[in-house]
């Protein structure tokens, strides 16, 4: 515990690692901040974000800078990664040692996984995770969580459907991994066979005791959901043209759908989305995306706050290797772009033989 | 009326929109600005200004943002199309209402016509139009007027000379727009045949009873100017190279020109000018642009500060279209690539028959 | 002197330029605002930098902008040339004059020798050289001499190692000028002899009466050295893989070479870094480039902060040519690009035949 007005996280690159408390402490100050802003105008007064963002995200790299200045702090930044020094050749490692030397915290987005994780090791201040690769995004877990709770009051017992591409999207599997950890949710999964939710997060659900079921159309379900969830369905997923018209107009909800859906059920989409909600539906009270949004930038307030309220700054140790020749096989993982990366691996509770790559999650075993 | 220390005017899209009650609450704002700089200096403390620049313009850029800080606020922003959402295909629309969440004001700039007025419709802070495409670009119109006023002492009553390009130069049909709501000023136009003041424009400087005549030569007219106002003349605008040559020369403002000009002539230019005037004449003490671009910035600080003053942040009501079945046919128009954006067409006073485009001001009935 | 807490340098372009009494008084400066940072956070209240990056340098333009944050003030910029004015050919002097409007100081790179000290005629504002092309680095070298002050506790009769690629090295040419101002220093100069010193920097060494010796191998000198001053080597620098495969393994410091070295030597390096020190060496408590680093922000705290104290405006008097007819004949000399630049040549104390350019230092009468 580092005490006081502070969480006990030093860094945040996954949400499944941070403890309830510390989630709990987030969504308290989040809170505040949105009934009291002016409270929080100068708590970070003289406090400095670095932006490294590896690849460009406008609306990500928006919503923490604006985090920043709402507390009195301010920032530095880069947004994509030809104008870095990246392009000069230097490693993650050099880059994170000396941007650590003109910042109070980092985010970071990459577009490898597991490089916030990386970050970590070599950082004097904290890192948060801003989307590495198809990895994670707790950031944006945090705002999906604050969303839901703000609405529905609680983030027990809610009955929450994701539609769309469930097989590509981290927001999905971050959130379900994240609703898990919270008792009575049930889950609606709404997706055509070939974008379905992958096995090993289907292993997470039924190991949980959650109740879910794999329906095929929104309206089959939206009359019995409390949150429905939507994300972006890409052409490119279909084997044809036909079959993505054939199929595509099942997932763009709109207004004979949300003519099925109860009063107080609330739509969430991590934007930006392009074509699978109908302008119409765009001006319906039940759509609060852009409340979502919003809500973005004060968790990110509540993390910034707390996780720089004690400005200490320590000499990083990178921790050895702790499994003697084994290689993550992922191609994506950051540990085989940034070969002097420590080699980690960590055993699940739920399987301890199923060894899981630190950085990226990916099974060393398969 | 906003009451107090504010404008009428809740965005600004277009000089032409705004009460002349507004420009001379601005105008009395920048002088003071000007005047005691450091009374303003925490004006703005805790707001922060989105500059959200579809294409590149360092100049306007620089000149928002140093002014928002100037006022004790500060700045989020991006400079250029790709490295924004909209490189994943969000419309404009979606992009707004999620900048707006995180903004205090928002300066756009955007390659199509009628984009910032297209933002007025979904943003629940203050819009003010950087420049859209070849349409509009009112702070330009506040800094000239402003530079005007202070060297000339009044707005009316001054002979003005345009030279240059006044066929594509939206700078100049704009601030001609805006000299002739202020009485007794006349205007020369000095360009060539094919780069003479559009039609529409000659229409609105006839009807508005202001003295004009079209000469071909700077010498012809310099001694009898109060202001001449030069703009680049691009070499693609001619036939050939010969042509070119051939006229280029008569628009270079060089020292035997400026020998025939009255001592108290001032030499503007919106900025940047390559070689339309020689570099012995810029240290010509009667060439103010430069000034003119600190001016940009006092004029920026006054409409911020004016516009943001109350803090007043409300739901958009998007209207809906006024003409059933009309398009604009403007292809550069925003209503033909924001295809939800509904059509709006308004009647102007001096020929009620001719409707025209709300957003980009093209006639549709031509 | 302009008095009080300020230096006698209004600019800085080269640390050849400026009073060693300006020196002392950064370094005083930035050991202070090490010792307390507190004391310094809000000594540039409502000022602006403006870091006009005409090539990319994301290290140099965060440590600027840090540097500047610290201090309490704020920032805007451009970090390419594709972003700013320049790509619709507005020359150097329109940029400078417009962007000094805005800001309180300039710091600037670019890829044209001599671009700084041609911006300082047209500057109301300090302008600070953050790299001019090939030629001078000024606050790199500020930040070396920090270090080896901060690490040896004096910038006399040190014994230093320059390691590398030392022909095209601006940061070794521009510290070792520095170092010879200081009495006692003696340099050891390690390289093939395809990337050896240039022969007027061997000039300038030979007259300073300093003693240096040149030798081919890390191992046959470390023992000796109290600074170790590595730099990347680059292979294209050699004519085929064979020579650079067979010569690289040398320049590379590891661990069997560092166990040579004395235990109080410091390893030095102005970053980025590719692979010439290996991973495990980083670790060595005796490479101190990190803490260098850091020391960069500082020495720029203090630079920006005497710069900007007073507050000084003045209309820049471009000077003329002073040498009729004479033209550099370098060709990345900023003269040969932005033609209304004033001819200047000066004569060196040590050899007054040798007429060299202001600009970029290049002989004219070779």
């Amino acid at each position: 515990m580092r005490g006081g007005n502070c969480v006990e996280s030093r860094h945040l690159c996954d949400f499944g690692d941070m403890p309830l408390s510390d989630w709990e402490q987030i969504s308290r100050t989040a809170a505040q901040m949105i009934e009291r802003p002016l409270d929080y105008a100068d708590v970070c007064r003289g406090k400095v974000l670095g932006t490294t963002f590896f690849e460009p995200s406008t609306r990500t790299r928006f919503s923490f800078q604006a985090a920043m200045l709402r507390l009195g702090g301010s920032y530095i930044g880069f947004s994509d990664p030809y104008n870095s020094s990246v392009s000069k050749g230097e490693n993650l490692k050099d880059t994170v040692r000396t941007v650590a030397n003109y910042v109070d915290a980092i985010a970071m987005r990459h577009p490898l996984e597991g490089a916030a994780m990386a970050a970590t090791l070599y950082s004097r201040v904290p890192v948060i995770n801003a989307g590495d690769g198809g990895h994670m995004h707790p950031t944006q877990t945090l705002t999906d969580l604050l969303t839901i709770k703000q609405y529905r009051g609680s983030l027990e017992g809610n009955r929450v459907g994701f539609c769309g591409d469930l097989k590509n999207g981290r927001t999905v599997h971050s959130l379900i991994k994240a609703l898990i950890r919270f008792p009575g949710n049930s889950f609606t999964l709404i997706s055509t066979k070939e974008l379905r939710l992958p096995a090993y997060t289907i292993e997470e659900l039924e190991a949980s005791g959650c109740r879910y079921t794999e329906v095929d159309r929104i309206e089959d379900c939206i009359g019995e959901l409390d949150v429905l969830y939507m994300t972006r369905i890409q052409k490119e997923r279909f084997a044809s043209d036909e079959e993505y018209h054939e199929q595509s107009g099942k997932y763009i909800l709109d207004r004979a759908k949300m003519a099925l859906a109860p009063r107080d059920l609330i739509v969430m989409h991590p934007l930006p989305k392009i074509d699978e909600i109908t302008d119409e539906v765009d001006e319906d009270s039940r759509c609060i995306y852009f409340k979502q949004a919003e809500n973005g930038m004060y968790v990110r307030m509540a993390l910034l706050y707390l996780l720089t309220q004690d400005g200490a700054r320590y000499e990083p140790q990178p921790p050895r290797s702790n499994v003697d020749g084994l290689r993550c096989r992922n191609p994506r993982c950051i540990t085989n772009h940034e070969l002097y990366l420590p080699q980690r691996f960590k055993r699940p509770a739920e399987n301890p033989a199923n060894l899981l790559c630190e950085y990226c999650d990916h099974s060393a075993t398969l």
